[in-house]
């Protein structure tokens, strides 16, 4: 009877996956290829798409179908497929039904506005056309946070979005030790003066860039037959179904490194999508497990495996001879410190992997005050700047560079920040697990081979989709909890190799 | 009253246009950029989308706002824009009322398979591994027909949803009187033989084609900034909304006609759809009216004004800058001939102007045949070469260039071959129409201005999306019905000078 019972739950679930399909497809477009005059239709479908998706994930047939089956599913192993179906969808359906269809449209079709009018206020350092839409923006996020009474932070609801299990608190106090432990070894590397990275900042045509990015990750192993890259203002994965996960990127002809690294990072990302077991296709659990976790994997691909050192004894020569004008002269040595300079910077996405912390810390503080209403959108950029020079000792010349930089709040992405340092904790965590099991992995990868890892990656997180929490994820994998060490027992060995720490 | 009814109409049909408008980016994207393996997701998420859409459109709420309204508005004139929204809505409602939505599911499902199967069929020549499908197809086509009892003829259902008040019999009958006079001017030519078109089988580098047909669609009057132009194996225009109407093109690098003049033709099909008012966005109203008349505008910009010796005489010296190698030996007079010769050939798209209804007038009729059982699939490819052979004398070599080339039969688009030949005839009558109106369209197109044209093309036909039918529009627009004669009387007057007929 169970069976039946999951078969009319998955078909309803796949109905919903086909609308956040539609939803996606169209996102992806609006970032890429849709013409200017496009956006405002482009909003309203969009929000229409987002509504039938709410309607059709909370038609109470949903919730009925979800109950019948906890309880005749409940003597199942917490590991079972369908328990964890059940468990996950009704996790997200708890959540759903407490947001009204009409609060969720609302926020799709302001957000979609909002994203067109930032691709324009960016490059115009007009910060203040968007202010009102932001200030309205904060306000539905606000209602939304508000379905979910009996938070202790007004940003709970939303951070338990992006990384289930996890609230301001815990978050403030795992953030305040990394931060105990970082400050030195910054003010250190600062004081010993940074390293030349002139030589990423030479002429490197967009073409070459991309076909050496795309040499690279599809030795990860990203799947080009499933997927492809385009490019936008703000790199991003996307996930259609688990035979059509996309990445975008950018290339700025002045600087190699960020191009580059953008496209191992959403490969990371897309690697994890790519890696899910199709059987979870078109559910919950077809999809990453958390913020953190996804983080962890395109951080993971982008800095311990793509600014490692083995790495480009491997990939460097090749690179020489993609660019030897501008890479002749330049020694292995120079460009692995180039593109591991640790130096205070204005641009998160660009920031090197020591400093790149410092950045998120900002962000998720001053989304903080934004919700609890203890910063106002008006002061937004002074704050910015003034938490740059302060944290970071930098101050940008105008809001392009600051407040206007990510895309995140812009497009609706709010409960999001605190995962990218997450993800950068979680990376060194499987990583060091990873080794313990295939130690021959770093040597590995100085032959340009990943499948050691990819497959080990794949086996304790990829597979599992949504299945495990980030917790148990975690404890499955490497057989802890959340902790710092790893991370600096990492950065300290990167860095304590180039500098005196 | 009204005034309220029919903002709840609107609101709803706006909601109906999102879905559409979701179905389309995602046909789109299927055609031009999804990676290889999406196609089985694809084609569920657009079955979810198309059954939403026949249960949003077919909500018994609209079909009673629509009774209200066609109640209260039936005093208004025929042309008031209320009154037609309601007449042209409650046509297409009583059309999609008696199709069940899992019919159309199912069509939707099956067509998208379907497409990815041909692209991949038509290289390897594989029309057996398409049968089955096909069959299905047909038989799902039947089924959609036999919701319309009381037909005349088993496709005049499916020709009706394309050109509103045509039938087989009425087709059957333009096209008889058509032929009549067609095929002695078809024999005529050939007995003089064709002139040389070696010219434009040399290598011209796909970038610099696709550089000269933008400039001439932006002169023509195409907005880039409502629109856009990419590659895909057969061209189309798709339009998710009034400001964004994009065009689909192929190059190949030894036939310069066939990307040039393909990207005319889906020129003329978008600025019909970027001409409409804006205030139909979104309704049924917000749309070209018929194929038909849909072809007539394609047909018009490709040929009556892109493949005119006036449209040369400005552009060719152009053209000759961006390809000297090619064309310095070339002169007008004999680049003027190749574009225009006139020879039986294989392909519909390829074919020149004279030849061009006998294509379609033998699609028309196996169309009709595989509907009415009289003819099997299995049959399909020696019919069709046998048809070629009887009909223009030529055969070819496989089903690549027979009965594989054309999409429409694999991507569910049935009933739809007669407008290409009705577009022709009416393109002839909407042009004399305007020239008539503006003697000196021609000598501004040999400077190379549109204006003239495009305005009366507009102020009579574009804006008005679907308020007036094809007969409606073409005696307001030219004071006659459909005929033969203008489309004639310009086939002997162009190639009067060119042969002796």
């Amino acid at each position: 009877m169970s069976d039946s019972l999951l078969n009319e739950l998955k078909n309803r679930l796949h109905e919903v996956a086909d609308l956040a399909q539609a939803g996606s497809v169209l996102n992806w477009d609006m970032a890429t290829y849709m013409p200017p005059k496009g956006a405002p239709q482009r909003g309203r479908a969009l929000a229409t798409l987002s509504k039938l998706h709410h309607e059709k994930f909370t038609d109470p047939a949903v919730g009925h179908l979800l109950d019948q089956l906890e309880a005749q599913l409940g003597d199942r192993p917490d590991d079972d497929d369908d328990a964890a179906l059940v468990r996950v969808t009704l996790r997200e359906y708890n959540r759903a039904v407490k947001v009204p269809a009409s609060l969720v449209g609302e926020i799709s079709e302001l957000t979609s506005t909002l994203y067109d009018a930032w691709t324009r206020a960016r490059p115009a350092n007009d910060f203040a056309s968007l202010m009102p839409m932001l200030e309205r923006e904060i306000d539905l996020y606000r209602q939304m946070a508000n379905c979910f009474p009996g938070y202790r932070h007004i940003s709970d609801p939303l951070i338990d979005f992006s990384d289930y299990g996890m609230s301001a608190e815990s978050i403030r106090s795992i953030f305040s030790e990394l931060r105990a432990e970082l400050v030195p070894i910054v003010k250190a590397i600062i004081e010993q003066g940074s390293a030349d990275d002139s030589p990423l900042h030479q002429i490197y045509p967009e073409t070459d860039q991309e076909a050496f990015g795309v040499e690279i990750i599809k030795a990860y192993g990203y799947d080009f037959e499933r997927g492809r890259q385009d490019r936008t203002h703000h790199p991003f994965m996307t996930r259609f179904s688990g035979n059509d996960v996309r990445i975008t990127t950018r290339f700025r002809e002045n600087a190699l490194d960020d191009g580059l690294f953008s496209t191992l990072h959403e490969a990371g990302h897309a690697l994890y999508e790519q890696g899910i077991d199709p059987k979870f296709d078109g559910t919950p659990l077809g999809g990453g497990t958390s913020t953190g976790v996804h983080e962890s994997q395109s951080r993971l691909w982008e800095n311990i495996v793509g600014r490692s050192h083995g790495f480009w004894s491997q990939y460097y020569p090749q690179l020489q001879v993609m660019f030897p004008e501008q890479l002749n002269t330049v020694s292995l040595e120079e460009f692995y410190r180039a593109i591991n300079v640790a130096k205070p910077s204005l641009i998160r996405v660009d920031a090197d992997e020591v400093t790149y912390n410092l950045h998120v810390m900002i962000r998720f503080d001053l989304e903080l005050g934004l919700m609890e209403g203890s910063l106002e959108v008006k002061d937004l950029p002074e704050i910015w700047h003034s938490r740059y020079a302060s944290d970071l000792g930098v101050t940008a010349p105008d809001d392009r560079d600051g407040v206007l930089q990510d895309v995140h709040w812009y497009t609706g992405i709010f409960g999001y920040f605190q995962g990218y340092t997450l993800g950068n904790l979680m990376s060194a965590q499987f990583y060091d697990a990873a080794l313990r099991a295939h130690p021959a992995i770093p040597a590995e990868i100085a032959e340009g081979k990943f499948d050691t890892l990819r497959s080990w990656l794949t086996e304790n997180i990829y597979r599992h989709g949504s299945k495990f929490t980030t917790d148990e994820l975690l404890r499955r994998a490497t057989g802890e909890g959340l902790g710092i060490q790893a991370w600096i027992n990492y950065i300290r060995g990167k860095y304590g190799e180039m500098y005196k720490l």
